[in-house]
Order: structure tokens, then sequence, then C-alpha cells
């Protein structure tokens, strides 16, 4: 944890991603796993923005880790489209948070998949868990219900 | 969907996976993406069980879809262990049904997982649904609740 | 293929990727799969700038495709490095053409990968070869050894 | 390095994959990437019966770090194929081997990929390379040429 991060006044990150052949599959749409990466990509933009960065994660062996995801795959992405996901910061507990996330297809807003993660903060390898950032809770304090 | 086939009288599958660098990451390890992986293989191998063959999947275009993912992640698998997934069809509705999942690590029978998605049989491209099929409700009456 | 599009002097293209979680593997390194992921991306990249953009792809099913992939692993990335992949249109036959990448981690420059692929222009699902574009050949004389 | 197995007369592996969805991509067919998933599944099962267990590389942190790959796609597999991957020890050098491997698709045995890929065996997470094991150069003397 960074604590020489001045953190934004809503705990929110966008990006965007093209669907690759990778992203797909037979069924000639995005393959459900694919999603979840992306989700990934936005989740850890967004824990960076809250001042974790990855390379000192990997320093510190101190990972924000997925504990429970829940996913509405509501329509299907396609080869080519660009998806927009924006990940919220949603909920602060003692050792635990959630990150809501929706995705949309940029050309037409569509709204393809929702999706809550919860988080807990472990230090690797023991997976001994850490309390949530206190600068969190004092910066977002309508997240700590 | 095949009609020669004999349901099983549990509705039940279950298969190994040796956890591979693949599936693992620099937290030392499995990502939580690889066990959803696993997952649809044995998602997969149940629903061939069930008269849903690959094979004619590719040739119909109708596939079962991913509608709604839950999963917990209980306890971290590593390197090496033998994963026990488990699959049960849990509940049948007019067209979309849930399949249940546990997974085991093989050497101590501890709960590493559990997930339920919900599935839709639709026709793709165009992503039409499909009635479940209706040999699965009568020789499950107790899972359409 | 768009014939509307000005094709670039030199057909290169550079794109920037940071290493995420799905990225590693429990030896703490990128894993030998991610990168050819990162290429994938740079191919893809650097196809519509030269005129052959995904949408199109998905749309007419004609495709380039992987015949052969030869890559060098020099030097292993770490989770939050960016990687810098450069791809570069390289040499075009009849029917099919190389391109060839650079990886390097963009805070010193070090490089961690070379790879080479031959790609051929398939329509799909026959796997039909299609001529390597004319204008490709006009462009760029040079790469037509 | 496991000294109490009994090495193979030949040092070959032989595995079977079914196709599954996340296997394939909008074009039909399996994607490059997933053969080279199920290529690693091989020569982990190989290297474990040439006496390097998954559970003693991850206490031992000394793994097999692929430093090259070469991979010719001849045919796609699809959806619902059964693809037999044989991984074969092909040639020994001090601190480096190469293996080889063939996939045909069971049902008409068809060649549909060939690929070789030189390993190191390193001590991570520095890489300090170690000696390719020595029984193995007594055991496939043919192999050092």
């Amino acid at each position: 944890m960074r604590s020489d991060i001045a953190l934004p006044v809503e705990p929110v990150f966008e990006c965007e991603h093209d669907v690759m052949f990778f992203d797909t599959d037979v069924g000639g749409v995005v393959h459900n796993l694919a999603y979840l990466r992306m989700i990934e990509v936005c989740r850890t933009r967004l824990a960076e923005c809250l001042g974790m960065p990855l390379a000192t994660m990997a320093e510190d062996a101190i990972y924000p880790v997925v504990v429970r995801t829940e996913i509405d795959y509501r329509a299907p992405g396609k080869l080519g489209d660009i998806l927009v996901t924006t990940g919220r910061l949603d909920k602060l507990e003692r050792s635990r948070f959630w990150v809501a996330f929706e995705m949309r297809r940029k050309t037409d807003d569509a709204l393809l998949i929702t999706c809550r993660q919860m988080l807990a903060v472990v230090q690797m390898p023991e997976g001994r868990p850490q309390r949530v950032p206190k600068v969190w809770r004092e910066k977002y304090p309508q997240l700590s219900a």
C-alpha cells in the first residue's frame, strides 16, 4: 500500500478492450471466461488508483484475492466489438471489500455484463488476511455501511 | 440433443485435473480463472452424459450458454494438486437450468471451491432460447421445483 | 480487405501491455503462453493498419491464420512490468506472409522475446487459402524477396 | 529430481484432450494457443515419468523452462475432436534439452500439429541454469549427439 497517492474523489476506473480472436469461441461470441480477464484488468487498474500498484504487490507479496464472483451474462460481445468496463469500489468491510462492474458495447452502450466481486487483502503465500486500508474507509465513509 | 442415450440415475459427473503451471499465478496458487476452466470441462462432460455431446452441438449450433456464475473461493489449490470437480444438475426451469459444482483437493478432501451456474440452451448465432430438454424434466422431476 | 485505407509507410505496429496476475505463473514470471496472447494483440492491430479490421473479418469469415510460430524466450517478464511489443510485416509470399516481433521491458529496454509467425489468409470454415493482398506487394515491394 | 523413479525404456508420453469451447475461436476451429496448453500438459506428464513431478518442482523451485518453441499448424482441430498428443525427449545438451511433439485427431489419425520445444532447467526466482539430469544422459545416450 502506497501512502503518497492522492485517492480519487470517486473510486471508479473505466477501461476499454477490443474483442480479439482469443476472446471468442466457436459459438461466434465472446467466451464467458474472457470477460473475467477484462474485469481483472479493470480491477487491477482500479487498485492502482487506490494505492496498490502491481509492482509493490509483487515485492510485498500482499495481494487482493478474489473470494467470490457473481457475474451475469446479459448479451453477447462479438469479434471486433470494443467493450467498455467500469469498475467501482462498492462496499468496505473490516477485512473484505466489494467491487462492482459493468461492461458495455461502445458503439451502442448496450449492457452486456454485470458483475460483483468480493476481495480479501492477504499476505501470500500464507494467505494471512490483512485489514482493508484505513485510508479507503476515511476517504469513502459511505461505503462502510 | 440425442434421444438414444440412457440418462443416468443421478445427473452427476466427477472429473479430475492436475494443477499445471498455466493454472497458477505469481501468488503461488491457482488463478481464479483456472477453476472456471476446469468447471467448464466438468459441465461439458455432464452435458454429454445427459445427451448433449460436443460434436452434435457443433453441427446443430445449439449450445448451452452460461448466463450466470456464482463462485466462492474457499481455499487455494497449488501446483501439483489433484483437484476433483463434481458437477450436479441442480434445478430445471422452463428454458434455463442450474448446475452446482464442488472442487476438492484429492489428498485430503479439502473443499476449495463451490460454484453455481445458470445456463440457457440457445440456437446460435441468433441466440434464440430453446426449451430445457423434456427428457430431463421426466427423468428428474424432483429438479423442477 | 478494405481498399479505402492508406497503408503506412512502414508496416510496423507497437503496443504496450502491463503484466497482469493472469499472465504470470508460480515460477514468479510471465507464463510462456501469455507472451503469445500479447503478440496476437499486436498482430491484430498491425493487420488493422494494413486494411484488415476485425469487424470485416468476422463478416467475411476471411481470417489471417497462424501456420507457424517460432518464439525465443530470452529473459523473463514479471508482474507489473510494462512490455512493449513491436510487430513488423517481414516477408510476403504468394499466399503466405511472415510477421516478426520483439518484446522489450519498457523501463530498461531489455529484450525479452523474439518471435516470427507465418500466416496464411484463409476463407473459413472451409480453410480455402487466399492470395496475400496485392496492395501489400505494391506498397512494400522489398518484402517480396 | 527424484532418484527413486525407474526411467522408461522410451522417453515418450501420450495423452488425450477433448476440444472444449474454451479451446476454440470464432473461426470455428481450435485457437493456436490452445494446442500449446495441451502440449504443456503432455510435457509436464513426460517430465513426471522422467523423475520431475510437479509437487517436487514447487517445493524446490527448480523448473524446466521453455526457452524456444517451434510449432507448425498443419490442419485444424474442431469442437468435440479428441486430440492425441505425443511428446518425446528428443535431444540432450549440457544444460538444455529438446522435446518433440505431434498432435493427431483420434478418429482418423490426421496429423494436425508438429512442435519442438527447447527447455532449460532453472532454479527460480534467480533463473540460475542447472545441468540436465545425469540419469537422463546415462539412460538415453543416443540423445546426446
